[in-house]
């Protein structure tokens, strides 16, 4: 008999040779129906696979980010399968599961795959799907699978081959294809329901340009129609709401060829959400009792270097300029500015914690090729800020700043967030992490607690931390359910001593501070960038670049339309007439287009009573107020930050 | 006989052969006896020089910058002769006047000169002084000259002989020395009352460290003795307000030698000014309907040919980063970028003006050497704004930024100022000035005109515009009366062109406009470092980083001390308390120190009675109030950004 831990630490007692199939079948049949793979002793493995020591077990479903990916990876072996059928002789590169979904890249020949093709591959794929074939895990020796792929004359696959080392070698096969592939898979193509495949691409093999061009199939499958439908839904409305097409629209932001890729210029606009976003930042900082400075973008080579970030980092930075001998850098991220302003004073225990925040700009080298709108881009101007504190201050500043997220969330409405706590590997320790056991598993742990006492949902990976300690990525959901890691809080034990930051204890000794790095609004790049998706354009009146329109029906009426724009101008509100000769029915219909949450209709009757006739973008008519009326309601909207 | 004309338009007749000096004593004895020299038709001449034709003609008096230069160059000869008299055997370089004063440059051979030494030769300078001797030009053929210099082995002169033309070459003499000197210089030492010789330098001949290290002497000197006496008194106090040295003690920036030089990182304390500066700026311009943007510091070498910058500009740039085969450089000015968010959408007359408001930084090379605490710096952070209007509309636009200007000088007690009009000169058309002939004298009159209407004091100066337009140099005077110049408005043909900027007029005409480039506030760096010695870091209530303590007379008041705190703080009042177990006096006086505008006292009277005991910076005790009221006055005080 062998000992099965489950999560919940429930331990179990089966059979040597149990599969985690057998497992799931023996807590429940509805369990069994659902299990897609298996966490064995922190490895993803086959759900049928034999289970031969005492073992930690977990049952990986749908639900399970790992489950999804096994799900996908199968589903390009079950794609690769169709192509075969369709284009024999076809010749297969590698087909991994990606962020949504699936991909392989293959060698079709002289032959093209069109959009069409993809149809008749989506209907294949659903019958091979039917058939409920089994994935058959198979270890192959090495010659063998030399022998087998050469004789289909696959280099590809032969290419692989070289990399591997006997003993380690497995095929897959389904239905009627096989594949060289370490798995894990699913049990069967039955699990797989709803199948769509949305994209070709052109890849070069390796991703090196001198190389032959392969034709690349993106695809996504679900295990029902509801979610496909879900998804395509989801699609579209991403496509409606994307904020590059809306950025453009709405005068938020622009890229100019003689400026540079990646370089946004921040239109009118979008400098008023800017501007909005870092008063948020600053006034909810300042209550937290931060200080703001001021820094400059570049710095000297010796910085980095001390730093560690050169010559580790410098791919990902601008190349340097040189002046009177010396290398400068743009640079990519605020914290050694900042330790020298940590430094620029004698520090003691009184000082504790520092909070020194700037809206830094910082510049990275992204490739072109990854440059997205407002997404990816190479100048970032991130909300950041670095807390310089004592061991015992550290868990009372890090949960500070994990409500400070949290309280974002609620201002933006974002409902659905999760964090990614990702930790050491204590094999790594002096390698790929600093070597500090204690301070890991002691932060870590004070870490872990405050992410548990304060109730915010989080999941843990091992071996995924920074190098200078435990880290925290924020993935955050936009109304229409798309995901965006946002943001990161990190611990870090490494650079106050690679910089010799001290202060003074309460002892009169010399301390290293401990510094958390966080920038919960992440940039303002991509924030913005989330917010037009997550809003449809459609900002809350206190982030409106417009929030009000005032719409005379006549000429008549302008009078009264300037007091009433000088009243809510002096009151700090961002208002404008809308003076053109056209009817209202079009001014109204222009002004909800161009996403205005307020407007107010002035005809006769509003002039006679001192009133104005609102409507709100979204609601239509919400009747008629007195102008201090409708001043109070939208001061008091803009002042709360309300959602809408 | 000829005619003169005198500034006010005047025309007088006289003899030929006339001077300078008998036409002010034509006019007045008082007048002719402060003479100095005299500008005719536009060159700067001995006041007893013949005039020979018809003549525009300026007396220039100490009250001239003119004047006070020929007053200083002068002054450098009598200390020369001075020096001569006893070092003999030294040897001249060159001798000019400078902003305050003057400097010569000397080989002595092996001997030195002590600050002792400087006394002695005040005196002698001072004996020689009250010979009254005078200035006597006489010219010289070259080969004379060479003979003369050869002769008293002078290789220094003779080096300067080399570069002259035969025929140009004049000596001056006074007294006993002579100097080869194209002059001009007043009638005679005894224009000479007070004089200071105030530092010694090395500096290399003809500023190469490879050549020769040559004794400076610098040096000012005054027609009064209370002229003299008033500009020692500002020295002292300047040196007191080393906006150096405040900002160290006040925490208001600091540099790095790992970040660079020349590079500010501003500090908290600092960073609350510029954030003060920031808000007023853009208070300000908001409300004179300017639009707000943000660009980043990059731009591809292309942007900088179009406008010009590169190649001109080149030396005064952060050399480039070369990217993926193309040149990136920091920018080292705004505009560029926003011409490109003008250029980013379609524009009509409905749009101007636009006016695009920007904090824009910029990095600008200057010579190690050339840099000074905030007053050179290579990193600046300009409150910059460009105006794109048509031709109609200029005169107003620039009217309203001349009274901004206006405003902002009432706002922080500048109680004197001048604007410097650079205009073009006509026969360098197409060469240093863009050839638009009607434009320039339009603009300039349009320019002059404003300035007349607004009562702003101004100078004119030929053959000084920028190469694309008229300019307006803005210099202002500190409380203690040190000149600083600060900001530039200036007037821009060219750049609308050469960016291909266009708006459809109302005749449906493509036209390009007009650009005014203005930075009112000048950048933060050189604005707050001024500030600092204006104020001498006592910085009124709005500004000041620290605008409250509260100073508990014991620990048994922390507690109504607190309550106070979180009172002013929920009012956005800067303010901390003094929890130190000193005794109140010690308190007092350090916080006196620290320069913070309010003290609030609190002892049980002030507990039980619900009010604090304030005292004012510099004011002392001002009694007691209520909380509410102090928090009322202080409030209005803040607001109205009161000056003190």
């Amino acid at each position: 008999m062998i000992k099965i831990t489950l999560p919940d630490g429930a331990v179990r007692e089966y059979e040597q040779g149990v599969s985690a199939f057998d497992v799931a079948k023996s807590i429940s049949e509805g369990l069994a129906r659902k299990v897609l793979a298996a966490n064995i002793n922190g490895e993803v493995r086959d759900a049928h696979r034999p289970i031969d020591t005492d073992t930690a077990l977990k049952l990986l479903t749908w639900d399970d980010a790992d489950g999804k990916a096994t799900f996908w990876h199968s589903s390009a072996h079950l794609m690769a399968e169709a192509v075969e059928a369709g284009f024999p002789g076809v010749k297969f590169w590698v087909g991994p599961a990606v962020e949504k979904g699936f991909y392989y890249d293959m060698d079709l020949g002289d032959r093209k795959i069109t959009e069409e093709d993809l149809l008749q591959l989506e209907k294949k794929m659903n019958e091979l799907a039917k058939q409920k074939n089994q994935y058959i895990r198979k270890a192959v020796p090495k010659a063998e699978a030399i022998q087998y792929f050469t004789e289909k004359e696959d280099e590809y696959k032969l290419d692989l081959l070289s990399g591997l080392t006997d003993g380690e070698i497995t095929f897959y096969t389904q239905g009627g294809f096989t594949d060289l592939c370490r798995g894990p898979h699913i049990p069967n193509t039955g699990f797989i329901k709803a199948i769509k495949l949305t994209s070709i691409a052109g890849a070069y093999w390796k991703g090196d340009e001198k190389n032959k061009q392969l034709t690349r199939i993106y695809g996504v499958t679900f295990p029902s129609q509801a979610e496909l439908d879900e998804y395509v839904l989801m699609l579209e409305e991403a496509k409606k709401r994307d904020h590059r097409k809306l950025g453009k629209e709405m005068g938020i932001f622009t890229f100019d060829d003689q400026v540079g890729q990646g370089l946004v210029l921040w239109m009118p606009n979008g400098t008023i959400i800017i501007e909005e976003l870092e008063n948020l930042a600053k006034k909810t900082e300042q209550a937290a009792g931060y200080k703001r400075v001021v820094t400059p973008h570049i710095a000297k080579e010796s910085l980095y270097l001390t730093s560690g970030h050169l010559p580790y980092y410098e791919d990902s930075m601008y190349p340097p300029m040189e002046l009177d001998g010396t290398k400068y850098y743009l640079r990519a991220m605020n914290c050694p500015h900042h330790h020298k302003i940590f430094d620029a004073e004698q520090r003691s225990y009184k000082d504790m914690p520092l909070r020194l925040a700037e809206y830094g700009t910082c510049y990275r080298y992204e490739q072109s090729g990854e440059l997205f709108g407002l997404m990816r881009v190479r100048c970032l101007h991130m909300n950041d800020a670095h807390i310089y504190c004592t061991r015992e201050q550290f868990a009372q500043e890090f949960r500070a700043v994990n409500e400070l997220y949290v309280n974002y969330f609620k201002i933006f409405g974002i409902e659905k967030y999760v964090m990614r706590l990702s930790l050491h590997d204590p094999e790594k320790l002096g390698k790929k992490y600093v070597n500090e056991p204690e301070l890991w598993l002691e932060t870590e742990d004070m870490v872990r607690q405050v992410l548990i006492e304060s109730n915010i949902p989080y999941i843990e990976v091992k071996d995924e931390g920074a190098f200078y300690g435990p880290k925290i990525d924020v993935q955050i959901w936009s109304a229409i359910g798309r995901e965006f890691t946002l943001a990161t809080n990190q611990v870090d034990f490494a650079q106050g001593k690679s910089f010799n930051l001290g202060f003074t204890n309460q002892h009169n000794e010399l301390e290293t501070p401990l510094i958390i790095h966080r920038a919960p609004l992440g940039t303002h790049e991509r924030f913005i960038g989330f917010l037009l998706e997550h809003y449809a354009g459609k900002f809350p009146t206190w982030l409106a670049p417009l929030q009000v329109k005032i719409l005379p029906i006549s000429d008549k009426f302008m009078d009264y339309a300037n007091t009433i724009l000088q009243e809510l101008k002096n009151a700090d509100i961002r208002v404008e007439i809308d003076d053109r000769s056209e009817k209202i029915g079009k001014k109204i219909r222009d002004t909800e287009m161009a996403k205005v949450p307020y407007m107010l209709v002035i005809g006769e009757k509003e002039m006679n009573e001192g009133k104005v006739a609102i409507r709100r973008q979204g609601k239509g008519d919400l009747g008629a107020k007195s102008i201090a009326e409708f001043l109070a309601d939208i001061s008091a909207e803009i002042k709360n930050r309300a959602a809408e």
